[in-house]
């Protein structure tokens, strides 16, 4: 990037291209792993006028009863919590917290893209650990790793999980290194490390209200961990943007956490359209691997990644694909969304796959 | 801090302590520069129910709607504006975008406490320019300092302001040199310098929507500045968090600048209650430093500012006051509140006087 004001570290950022958010045309959209279900009614409910006509007010820059709700949902006292704006935010203090000049990151070949941005953000070593051959990741791999391991679980965008005892013996290979297990999808049928967090306090867990809680509009990301690593983080959090979550979403995101039965129908309706969709797409052909989230990565060997992305966007379908990305360049992500929004999919994928 | 996870640069760091917010007890809250004036009633209509219903879709990464409204009102392009998670994430971006190793950063010794903190996060040299002896800012002093300026116009806590030539002397003195110029309280009276940004490329301005424009708690600030500046400020955006600000503030910020007869009935009375503040505490015999913000700065020569916090606080008013902070340690902040609370504050200074 030409610009005679960037810093040298700037120069050397490697920005996140979110998927594609159309505002110009009307998409079946599975591209960004939203949920296709509207937010908790308690959530409507608790968003009245009364609460915006205090919007003149500064929100609780210790998010005390968003993180209240969190950890009575879990089982943990609010000193193991803290919120952000987006589970993004969140990442960004782990990193500057744990991580830095003598102490890496390392993290998967395939995984959520933002990991790379972040780590440049903060100028750190990277170390990319690729995944196995069969796009499984393997805790083998980072035993002897001396920095930070990040590890989402169920992985992005493949979907696969990894048992809890896999990070646990990542945990006591090394108790003073911090491993984040990157819990976004978590919800959709993987074992969560939660449990484990009063017995190893180099336990990270950052999950997000996005997918299962459907808030990915009110930005809304947390992270659980021992006393210490928490303390770590609202350090960063108070040297960045001591007031990081806005007064609705605190609000909106504590009713959600409270609507534990709301929260069990969307991931079960989820879980149930996803073996529909799986069926289905391998019935068309499809390679699909075995999901623990609200996406499924596919592929088909009749037709390429890039093609059945563009042919799909053609006939009003988004889905997320990524050029130049090597092993994967021939899956595209699909997001398990409702059932009327799968049931155009699947016929679009009918009728490219007739005209092939 | 003692945490053997911590990272040397997380080590290092000087977290902010924002103002008191408490949550047990009604106080009259004059400390941290919130309005007392309820968002406009517009904001109040856009935030519908049927926009509460979206919030499982994120919010537009690039704040398309927002950065209009905003370009709109003050007669720029979209590419002149970044909105951001209030205007402290915004500063951020500008700290990393244009300084880092061998290009540090200047600022007040008595000036908004966040710059020495994220001047901490990034690791920058951090020179600090102490104000004249009657708290006035020169910008004489800055005009040799090779890397980036950050001036708050008006500055706080004194609440003094700058004319625009003087920001235009330092512009031109050093094209290749950014100057932030934090404008937070500007609409209370200072002259901006938004007009001078198709003049001088080398211009950042930062605004805030918490002070003239009643959304504290949805968290939104804002750029100006040259297409270059701009973009130099979005790649470190999408390197730290693409979906930076919410569904919810943006559609509400973006109904608040539209909305200009609100902003300017509110901030006129700001303006009203701030004569009448000043000609009481002056009758009360303060010194009030003369203010274009909606707060003044002032002591007593019979009462230490610890005395006066301290006094205050027990009595239900919350002023801002900074402990060991040297030459300004017998001033406190108040917050140009209602003219209830106002009338409230003075009430108890009267009484705190006789007492004497």
């Amino acid at each position: 990037m030409m610009n005679r004001f960037l810093s040298a570290e700037a120069a050397r950022l490697a920005p996140y291209t979110p998927g594609e958010q159309p505002l110009d045309a009307q998409y079946v959209k599975l591209n960004t792993n939203e949920s296709p279900f509207p937010p908790s009614p308690r959530v409507v409910k608790a968003l009245s006028r009364a609460e915006v006509l205090k919007l003149n007010l500064y929100s609780d820059p210790a998010c005390g009863q968003l993180n209240g709700a969190i950890a009575a949902r879990y089982g943990l006292q609010p000193a193991n919590v803290i919120s952000g704006n987006g589970s993004d935010e969140i990442l960004a203090f782990a990193f500057r917290a744990f991580c830095g000049l003598g102490k890496g990151v390392a993290y998967a070949d395939i995984t959520y893209g933002f990991y790379k941005s972040q780590a440049a953000l903060f100028g750190l070593e990277a170390t990319v650990v690729s995944l196995r051959e069969d796009l499984t990741l393997h805790v083998d791999d980072y035993m002897d790793f001396p920095g930070t391991v990040v590890i989402a679980n169920p992985n992005a965008p493949t979907g696969i999980a990894i048992p809890r005892e896999d990070i646990q013996r990542l945990l006591e290979a090394d108790p003073n290194r911090v491993v984040i297990v990157d819990e976004a999808y978590v919800d959709f049928g993987a074992e969560s490390c939660v449990p484990m967090i009063f017995r190893y306090d180099n336990l990270l867990v950052t999950q997000t209200m996005s997918k299962s809680r459907q808030l990915a509009g009110g930005r809304l990301g947390f992270a659980l961990g021992s006393e210490a690593l928490i303390a770590a983080l609202n350090r960063v959090k108070y040297s960045f943007n001591p007031y990081n979550v806005n007064r609705l979403s605190i609000i909106a995101g504590a009713a959600a956490m409270e609507d534990q039965a709301y929260f069990e129908t969307c991931c079960n309706a989820i879980r149930g359209n996803r073996a529909w969709l799986t069926g289905e797409l391998e019935q068309l052909g499809f390679t699909v691997l075995p999901s623990s989230a609200n996406f499924v990565f596919a592929r088909h060997d009749q037709i390429s990644g890039g093609e059945l992305y563009q042919k799909l966007k053609q006939n009003g379908v988004l889905v997320r694909w990524w050029a130049d990305s090597g092993r994967i360049c021939d899956y595209v992500r699909i997001t398990v969304g409702s059932m009327e929004q799968l049931g155009v999919l699947v016929d679009e994928l009918q009728r490219l796959l007739d005209e092939l």
